[in-house]
């Protein structure tokens, strides 16, 4: 893709993103619209992830939503809290790897951002599977249509993406404020209400296959965590807010934690109050807006407005991943082309890169929501591990006042979360855990290998300090000509600027061609010497080849310069330069010359 | 494929083929097993073509097998009587496509040669499938793999011919005496023999659809012309033949129509005498073996040679398409680059292109032989129909002694092909006919766009006529760089023994690291003029295109020097160069200056 397009005509540039420009910084409310909507759009799943657990042990079990997402609201405050800390220790921005990278080492750094890149590719598949749920709720004509929903839908996003696309908070703020009223209006809805609730979707036959017990609560509890996914996105973003940084990145993180607190707790009021439970083709929360919006209008539009969050979520994944491969980048974790995200072509494959990563995902699990959830979690919960652990260390680093509360408040944070990661692996490994456990050290080893090889050729180039001051030598031109032309003419004007010396090189199958093009050589009389080589196997290339090769070994710089019929249109491009591209591969792969192309611009057609 | 593997390690160059060397030139009996194994293989499944046409009007119908095959061997005396002309007339080879160029025209010569190119593609999978056949005849068990050994055999002749062959006569000679040989036995035991038949295969039910008729007749005898297919493979071919070069290929072309001749009618009687008809899993040659020789190893080793001289008759493709592409890049009729038939990585292509259109056909008709009989033909019979027509043009045009005679003959050959090719296209159309009928004309287009083209660029660039003496300027090289290395210092050498002026340019986002790297530059003091810009936007690629287009202002010769690194293995590719890659497509597409690359190779691991 890319580079075909991109030379089309001058590359425009990537508009800029958040925190790139001098202006247009965020306030604290742009900032939970440009930066949380992945958090509080994890309302729409991670309610029902915990009813989906307790179901197997009954539907009496449903009473312990409450409790759990009770517990959950309590992770959810030390998290915020801890966050708020993570923003004031590094201003810079970064999250999990900048934390890992600061305070923890090498090794924890590569954990941190191999589970990042997991949670990138799993954030666009959790909130498209979760978005097509919504609609198919509202439209249960769509219900066998899941997966060809969410892959129309990562089709849209990443065709926006393609094209450059400034997210603009104000664009962000009216579909966050819709999503939040109504959710609000769920809840409110739900308590006040006396008539009995409208009932939609298919009532499922419980089958029981587990016993109320500590596993099964701490199965659910780790389940409903993946509604806090999401909550890191601002710490990582603090460059992004307007100054004061780091208090208003605090107080949109602040604002996060109570909105996102008192949906999960108000829903899950409800959700025991209406006594709900899994339903075909409806979702938990499709089924909560029934109850309290009954389902006229109020009820499409909320479905509709959960949908268009759950899109705008995976659509930050786009803007994310490029930014933290961007790191990895700088850091020699990553190819150094992926350090140039401001070049179009580059930001278009990793577009490309994490549409496809998501798209086989989603077709693996069938667009099931609730299959993703475990994966998804697991990674979060790294990350979450990583800055809690971090903040240990660096607070028994500064033994500022106060180390050892907050050292305890962050510890029990990395033991919680720790936990939480634990349990899923362990309870979701063979149903598709496994994936994340394989992918997330398979990351860590190829950006280590990468890493070692930049270091390695670091030291071979000397990197760091000075080289012998460069020499100028004496310098041949060789250029190989097959006719005569403006081409020729062309290409020999510049090799005669350049070069000290200039030879042009002809290749003849036989000594009859090879005198007839001496001949009309001599009455062009261009004043530059003609080598003629035989080529009895009719290869242009090695012949030139080993003529470059003698001539290298005297002391002069040599270059070769090939001249390139630039056609006015891409397609005809298979029709021009095949041999000169394949003559520079094997001077490349074969000598040390240099080799120099000049374009000749065509305006045929 | 070609370039990568290609530039690892100095390219090999392609063996010679038949006629490129100055030696190895073929005898006339040479000739016949380098040239005639595609014609001689054809009994293998032309007789048995007429069998399947005739048998749709019952088992009775199957007496006019032996009058059609005469008219069959009638034809063949026109068509080997008339490439003896071709031979004469045109000892350059070329076949049909050399025929109508010179006798009938661009857009005949255009259609000679997409006809071509479907046939070259048709006779590998025509040749697999009817191998298949052959051998599922002799192992029973094998009959619901065909597609699978089609697929097989397909992919050891592509790796074989990735290779690179010497195809040679002399190993070509003894499977194809074991063939004739076995063909003979066939036919004389067929006739001497008294005692009963063995009996092989399980006899169909026979589903009368049609009444015999003028139109079955012709179905029957244009089925039975599959046959002839490849007796033009000599006359495409004398410049391989030893001198006196025209009298050997026509001894090879008399040979191969006697024998063929021979062959066909022998069959037929026999085939009368049997009363064969088509039988489940076993073909009509080796009921005919069966017959003959009885079910013991004189069965399995002719089903075996019948087998392996279809496999190498599909082999000839590979070495045929190459040279027709050849011609037609000569022509200006396809992309130069296949002009370039001696470089392995050019011949590569083809042969992948090849194979795999073939693997295309042979899966969409399941393998079954008798599906791709119609499409075959109808290309062949284009071939023939203008190689007769430019005897007839050429004959008039002499007016040589008995010039009415031969191009009544010529004529009437002509006449007698085309009628067979429409047949073809009418009776077949709609069971895959359409492809062919869709796919010469898309041919002949591409062929006549690409020369359009040539023909344009050509009186652009002054082709043919002298221009301007090349003056050389001053000249000015410009070197990115990054940091200060080696290869900062091998790029900078390089600049200064090529440029009258050298500058660096340095891309800074900020001022500060502009400033800092200022600094360092000049502790290093390289002499060379330093230029730092600016990136608010952090683009590598555009503050450096801006700047060359500045400096292409005045008349100055600008090249912009690209250090790039070369790492020993070729998976660390990715990890290099791709700033400078993305640079000069950028500059190649935006600027007219010189864009020269300058390998550093690595020695790390």
């Amino acid at each position: 893709m890319g580079f075909g397009t991109a030379s089309k005509k001058v590359v425009p540039r990537v508009p800029l993103r958040h925190g790139e420009g001098n202006k247009d910084h965020l306030t604290s409310f742009g900032g939970l619209a440009a930066l949380s909507l992945d958090a509080l759009s994890s309302v729409a799943y991670g309610p029902e992830a915990i009813v989906l657990v307790l179901v197997a042990a009954g539907t009496s079990a449903l009473r312990l939503t409450l409790p759990i997402t009770l517990a959950i609201a309590g992770l959810l405050v030390v998290l915020v809290v801890s966050y708020c800390q993570v923003i004031a220790v590094h201003p810079d921005g970064g999250g999990a790897y900048a934390v890992g990278k600061k305070d923890l080492g090498a090794t924890v750094s590569l954990l941190a951002a191999a589970s990042l890149v997991v949670d990138y590719v799993l954030t666009v598949a959790v909130s498209l599977a979760a978005g097509a749920a919504s609609l198919a709720s509202a439209f249960p004509s769509l219900t066998h249509h899941m997966l060809a929903m969410c892959l129309i839908g990562l089709a849209v996003i990443t065709a926006v993406n393609m094209g450059g696309i400034a997210e603009s908070a104000r664009a962000l703020m009216l579909p966050m404020v819709v999503f939040i009223s109504a959710i609000f209006g769920v809840i409110v809805a739900g308590l006040v209400r006396s008539h009995p609730a409208a009932i939609v979707g298919t009532a499922q036959p419980v089958h029981i296959s587990e016993a109320i017990g500590a596993i099964l609560i701490l199965k659910a509890f780790a389940a409903g965590c993946s509604a806090l996914t999401g909550i890191e996105a601002i710490a990582n973003g603090v460059p992004t807010f307007r100054e004061p940084r780091a208090r208003r990145a605090q107080r949109t993180e602040l604002m996060l934690g109570g909105l996102l607190g008192v949906m999960l707790i108000g829903l899950s009021v409800v959700i025991h109050r209406e006594h709900v439970a899994p339903r075909g083709g409806v979702t938990v929360l499709a089924q909560l807006t029934a109850g309290s919006f009954g389902t006229g209008w109020a009820y499409y539009a909320t479905n509709i407005a959960v949908t268009l969050v759950l899109a705008l979520a995976a659509n930050t994944s786009f803007g994310g991943l490029p930014v933290l491969m961007n790191l990895l980048a700088k850091d020699n974790r990553l190819p150094h082309l992926f350090g140039l995200r401001a070049e179009r072509p580059v930001y278009r494959y990793g577009v490309v890169v994490l549409a496809l990563l998501a798209a086989v995902l989603l077709v693996a699990v069938n667009a099931v929501t609730d299959r993703l959830i475990p994966l998804y979690a697991i990674g979060v919960f790294i990350g979450f591990t990583i800055s809690q652990t971090g903040l240990v260390r660096h607070w028994y680093g500064t033994r500022s006042p106060r180390w050892i509360l907050r050292a305890v408040l962050n510890g029990a944070g990395a033991v919680l979360t720790a936990t939480a990661a634990l349990v899923f692996v362990a309870s979701k490994f063979t149903s598709g855990a496994w994936v994340v456990v394989l992918a997330v050290p398979a990351l860590m080893l190829l950006f280590s290998r990468i890493q070692n090889y930049y270091r390695a050729v670091g030291v071979e180039l000397d990197l760091g300090r000075f080289p012998d001051r460069p020499l100028p030598a004496k310098s041949l031109v060789i250029v190989p000509v097959g006719d005569i032309s403006k081409l020729t003419e062309h290409a020999l004007r510049a090799a005669l600027s350049l070069g000290d010396e200039v030879i042009a090189v002809s290749v003849h199958p036989q000594a009859e061609q090879a005198a007839a093009f001496r001949n009309k050589w001599n009455q062009w009389n261009p004043d530059v010497r003609l080598d003629s080589l035989d080529s009895p196997h009719r290869s242009l290339v090695h012949p030139i080849v080993d003529y470059v090769r003698q001539a290298q070994q005297d002391n002069r710089q040599i270059a070769v310069l090939i001249p390139e019929v630039q056609p006015r249109r891409w397609r005809y491009r298979i029709l021009q330069n095949q041999r000169g591209l394949l003559l520079a591969t094997v001077l490349r792969a074969s000598t040390d010359v240099v080799i120099c192309t000049i374009p000749y611009r065509l305006t045929t057609r």
